[in-house]
């Protein structure tokens, strides 16, 4: 049994979520330029509750939630077996941000944040976020993993290679033997000295933009028509595959009485699915399938 | 353990099916009107295949699937477990029907039969047929009940209370408290006398499309537009979430390495998610609610 909990963590970290929240879509509407988050105010059927906003049909994002939520309640028989513990009683506080572009050009993104406190006093991190693009850049992904790179070395130089490669293990559809996209970082029972943790995921939390707006500004401009609309509208098949069959935190959502609406908004707004797609041989569509397959994108020997 | 097995059973049960999906096929290519099958033919990776014929953009649907496979090998530790017995070789056949209309007015309908059996002599049947309207009429629930009624009744009296209870039960989404569609039949494990069963297994079959189609009949001229035609897609996030995260065909499919896309066919053609849609009260879209409170739709006291 861990005892990490720090006296008053719980309580900067609330204050954090809801302030990084409050920045992430200020700074989101400001670069749609059109859209609006709608707010809505949740209760959990347990204890606490949520602060859920979302942008619809903006000039940048077609779908952009941005979702807080601090929970209380008792560990399912299930989770607590697999984390090693007894039932217990738990809270949870996290931040989750989904962006599910117009443009079929621009990379769609997850991030999330999460703090996790046992009754017996054991308490963690967990978190990531990872980039879906339809029409990949290698300048793109590179850009986005330095990014994440950099957030982690200023912590922990172990914490890349690890939190990378995690990511890459995580967001996989083994029934499609490809990967959600390019990846970029997944972390989960971040325990250890929490003081340094906390630093940690709060550097993330505050570079994660940083690690994907350039992006945005490159490719909001391309040209698209049809066809390209077409293979992201297939390509975002696969992204509810993911989330609705192996996601562990949507599912976790699911079975522990969440609030649907809130945990469903990481699905993309409008999606295809076309029997046996395949892109045709040598088209700019054929070029992702080599992204999906996992790889260091920047730690490679020069 | 039982010894259920009967001898040239397997062999009489794939040509049926064989023969049927031909039957189906012909019958919905000439409702269709326009649309074609296309079949890809598919082995197993361990030993077997199966019969994949899909329609696509037809004049009356937007998506039809009807699909045979026979598949042969060592039952996976979780599903032996679940059925108290131990691991062992298996086989197993089936057809399974999925449609999809264009027409927001005429429900989206689901059929499958499939044989099982193991290495230690034990075989069962099981398969079922439910209904998922979007404007949903009470006569054309009852009629797609009152045929399944029938042709359960032929052979037991107890079949179809039990097996309309059963599809209830599964055909149910506990996130969204609502089921599937309007019901129908479902049954699993079914032994006992094998030749009673597989007569009726027969009868099932060849009675869905006289349940089906006489709805199509009905609702394929009705007028639509883009408002209908909006609900229709919010309606089939459902249908996707059910598959996704609860179908058990469809997980125990892909946990075998079975073939995603023959498996994935199930999925809508076009899906929309919007962040907590309601239809406004009053409004016909919102009569569908009602109906997704399981209910007996046939055998009211009178």
């Amino acid at each position: 049994m861990h005892h990490a909990r720090t006296v008053g963590l719980q309580e900067q970290i609330g204050k954090f979520l809801d302030g990084h929240q409050d920045e992430l879509c200020r700074r989101l509407k400001e670069i749609d330029g059109k859209g609006r988050f709608f707010e809505d105010l949740w209760k959990h059927v347990e204890q606490g509750g949520g602060r859920t906003r979302v942008l619809e049909r903006g000039a940048l994002f077609e779908k952009a939630g941005v979702n807080t939520s601090s929970v209380k309640g008792v560990l399912p028989a299930a989770l607590a077996s697999k984390l090693g513990t007894e039932a217990q009683r738990f809270s949870a506080s996290g931040i989750s941000l989904i962006l599910h572009p117009d443009s079929p050009m621009v990379p769609a993104v997850h991030m999330n944040l999460r703090y996790i406190e046992l009754g017996d006093g054991d308490a963690w991190f967990g978190g990531g976020a990872d980039l879906t693009p339809f029409y990949p850049y290698r300048e793109d992904v590179e850009h986005f993993h330095t990014v994440l790179k950099e957030a982690c070395d200023r912590h922990d130089p172990s914490y890349y290679p690890r939190f990378k490669r995690w990511c890459d293990e995580y967001f996989y559809l083994p029934h499609r033997n490809e990967a959600r996209g390019v990846g970029g970082i997944f972390f989960d029972e971040l325990r250890g000295d929490m003081l340094k943790s906390w630093a940690f995921v709060q550097d993330f939390g505050r570079s994660f933009l940083d690690a994907y707006l350039p992006i945005v500004g490159h490719r909001r401009d391309e040209a698209w028509g049809d066809r390209e609309k077409e293979f992201q509208l297939i390509r975002r098949g696969r992204y509810a595959e993911f989330n609705l069959v192996y996601d562990r935190g949507t599912l976790f959502g699911l079975e522990t009485n969440g609030r649907a609406e809130s945990i469903l908004i990481s699905l993309p707004p409008l999606v295809k699915w076309k029997y046996d797609y395949n892109p045709a041989p040598g088209s700019r569509e054929s070029e992702l399938q080599e992204y999906l397959k996992p790889r260091d994108w920047i730690q490679r020997t020069q």
